[in-house]
């Protein structure tokens, strides 16, 4: 294979290192495009997992016939240093590497790599089988060609792979979406809202306004034929005011609101229905693209 | 009426004070529930709007029969000081005083009333009439009864009023908004993604999913069955190293962002289709309520 060529599913064998959520929620999204089940194999070492899925117990087998191997086991930067050294010594010289790590960047786990070029973080954001994002974060050493390739396949299986330039702490949708729970713990600390008033408000404001328009759009559409740089000559003040007086808070025992928001979360909520959850947001995914493709 | 009662339609008399975007969105929103034109008044001093909507220009006969008077005129505290004084000599003894400010709250904006009880800020999020979001926001002195006719008078009409308990800078949505937008602009000054970039981000992740789960509510599913407190025991580290990590922008000219993103921002989308944007975000609203009353 060419670097420049796309992966066909036929050609595609796909070994998932890791079986917790991550990976099983990718192996449901790689089912539903792989010709035959055969094509996706999943190495995890823990024996109670045979009982539901095919497992290859042994890396050489499990990755000696991928064309793309996603790894998705403990968030520990030593696991994935020497998994990724034992991959390339049995991988086939084309197949791509992919970490679904929320925090060890590439130029981190291809440390004891030969060859750290092949290497980069498909960060997915959670479930994978049901949110079109996968942020594409290469290391300083990663190929084009290895991005390309990644890109091309998430693209032509109609999902939404963003690059990130630069390896930065928690990449860009978690860093985003913590920005926001920071206030959020904050704004309900400070007996302003409960927790379930502070996700009704996001419900029903810049939840669904994010779900078809981003942050700068928005503002840019707010400001009228002036665009964001009037939205901010009018609001900046509000905003910097907002930004000036924003809670500090920290994660950890004894932090202090750990407990109130933790007991009013589960007495709001119990546990969550995650089905419902997800068939709701696959219907807001469809009726977004629906509109779009009307224009 | 006795302050228990619900405002039923028959008997609305609405009188919006300032016809500026929100204010004509409201109009809109009122319109759409109102038996007759009749009972909505506008007053703005500007002439030019004549043309095209019935307007007062005398504030006494804009508010003598009103039931609710509803303030969106300048963002400034001795505008809106001095009219509700005015307002207060010429209105019902029982008609309703909102303020749709974003920024100053009800206890500087009634300082010059005789009954500072009666005033309280309904922030609407934007466009009002899309929106189903209100943050109602009491001073100290505002009394219960407004507050719970005014909430029973959204609530009949289908909308989500919300109680913020306590009046700070922004309120809650914008805060919320806000502490993102900061995030936003810091990630593209630094060259992390571009602003398109970064509005799919968030429109293929964290949009979606907020429409449908607060964030609360969202990592309490994350942690399965041990909800919020075993995602933060999970994943706590990563969340504190990104709030350490937060970049620290500020508003105004000169900092050094605003030329390169006000610039991306107009390439990458010159004006905005509102159009498109409000009949996708009441798809979005429809299928999320649809899919909550299945269960």
């Amino acid at each position: 294979m060419t670097t420049s060529e796309t992966i066909h599913d036929e050609d595609v064998r796909i070994t998932l290192i890791g079986a917790g959520t991550i990976g099983l929620s990718f192996a449901a999204l790689h089912l539903s495009h792989l010709r035959d089940a055969s094509r996706l194999t999943i190495f995890d070492t823990r024996d109670d997992l045979a009982s539901y899925i095919k497992l290859a117990t042994s890396l050489p087998s499990a990755v000696g016939k991928a064309t793309i191997i996603q790894e998705q086991g403990p968030e520990n930067a030593a696991f994935k240093t020497a998994i990724w050294a034992e991959i390339e010594e049995h991988a086939p010289e084309d197949a791509l590497f992919w970490s679904s790590t929320s925090g060890i960047p590439a130029s981190v786990q291809s440390q004891k790599m030969k060859d750290a070029s092949r290497l980069l973080v498909v960060h997915p954001y959670n479930p994978p089988h049901i949110m079109p994002l996968l942020e594409v974060v290469p290391s300083p050493s990663t190929s084009d060609a290895v991005v390309e390739r990644t890109v091309s396949f998430w693209r032509a299986r109609g999902r939404t792979p963003v690059v990130v330039k630069k390896e930065c702490t928690g990449f860009v949708a978690n860093r985003l979406a913590f920005a926001l729970l920071r206030e959020s713990i904050h704004l309900v600390r400070s007996g302003v809202v409960t927790v379930e008033e502070l996700d009704r408000i996001v419900e029903t404001s810049m939840g669904p306004r994010w779900a078809v328009a981003g942050p700068f759009k928005s503002y840019h559409a707010g400001g009228g034929a002036g665009g964001l740089e009037a939205f901010m000559k009018n609001i900046g003040g509000t905003v910097q005011a907002c930004w000036d007086d924003l809670g500090d808070v920290r994660v950890g025992e004894g932090q202090g609101w750990e407990e109130d928001i933790y007991a009013q979360t589960r007495e709001a909520y119990g546990v969550v229905d995650t089905g419902l959850r997800d068939r709701t947001t696959k219907r807001v995914l469809e009726v977004v693209e629906e509109e779009k493709s009307k224009g």
